[in-house]
């Protein structure tokens, strides 16, 4: 099963896919989208939305799941970062992806441990489970942290987990493989 | 010259198609796109995109007018709300369609004559201005609303004024079509 994570902003939006095989998972790959800022809004939406169609169709996920953005204490910014997110379900779902959804304490307990993680814990987690040989960038890790919180919550998963008698219960590396 | 108004909103959206003709305008349709609301979130998204694209596809306008949202005191809510804006305009810019944004203030200026109207007093107006027989519902008229304040604002529009000598610099009803 393979799986693509978004974090949407207007500025950068972060993809990350990562494959499942067995309970385990292995990176694909990641990127930043930059939108340029000097575009009229809805020229930037659909920025969004056609990068997010080409990475769809270069690497067919199976399923997305998307992080929940952040509501900002400003309106203004609140508004923008909701169009941001609209586009981004909008390619998703438009090529018949489920989206998923995950808050960002969800996803630092899924991929950290605890739910008050710092960025950079994230992206150094996120360069351990998916053993790569540079830490991500931020926008790119959370992308993929979003991912493999997927990964975990998945049921597919779950039944995975059932076949697969040498699983353990908690996360941990073995040889650049997460077991799940 | 064809303008379609969208007046966004996540369990509700508003559309409004007009024609202008030498500094007149004609109502073409108008409708209101009700979303499920026990959908997940991107199934509602892609029904806002769905349909609007449906009305692009049947109507074939020329530029579009987007109704700037609400920004709600309640963070939750303008997410929503942003989201529900992100789809439409999503698929209107999709189609290659360039999108105008005015403010409520805006619209109600244009309309009405001045910021602080009520909504029945836009209907009403919209009934009028468009010669309508029944007063449209809210969120068509929202929408149509919307149209009109592109008309007025549309630089093309300036172009037929200074070539129709009869025109007045003041909206006003003559025979059930509007000089702008």
């Amino acid at each position: 099963m393979r799986i693509l994570g978004i974090d949407p902003g207007l500025r950068k939006t972060g993809y990350g896919v990562i494959d499942v095989q067995q309970a385990h998972i292995y990176y694909v790959a990641s990127g930043t989208i930059a939108i340029p800022t000097d575009l009229p809004l809805h020229h930037r939406l659909k920025h969004i939305m056609d990068h997010i169609r080409e990475v769809i169709e270069h690497y067919k996920p199976h399923e997305s799941s998307l992080e929940k953005v952040f509501v900002n204490t400003n309106p203004e910014t609140t508004l923008l970062l909701g169009q941001a997110r609209g586009a981004a379900m909008c390619a998703l779902a438009d090529t018949g992806l489920d989206v998923a959804e995950y808050t960002a304490l969800q996803i630092k307990k899924a991929v950290v441990g605890r739910g008050h993680a710092r960025k950079e814990q994230v992206q150094i987690m996120v360069q351990h489970l998916l053993n790569l040989n540079a830490m991500p960038e931020p926008d790119s890790a959370d992308a993929l942290a979003c991912a493999i919180t997927h990964a975990h919550a998945s049921s597919l998963l779950n039944k995975l987990k059932e076949l697969d008698l040498d699983t353990t219960h908690t996360s941990k590396m073995r040889g650049g493989r997460l077991h799940i």
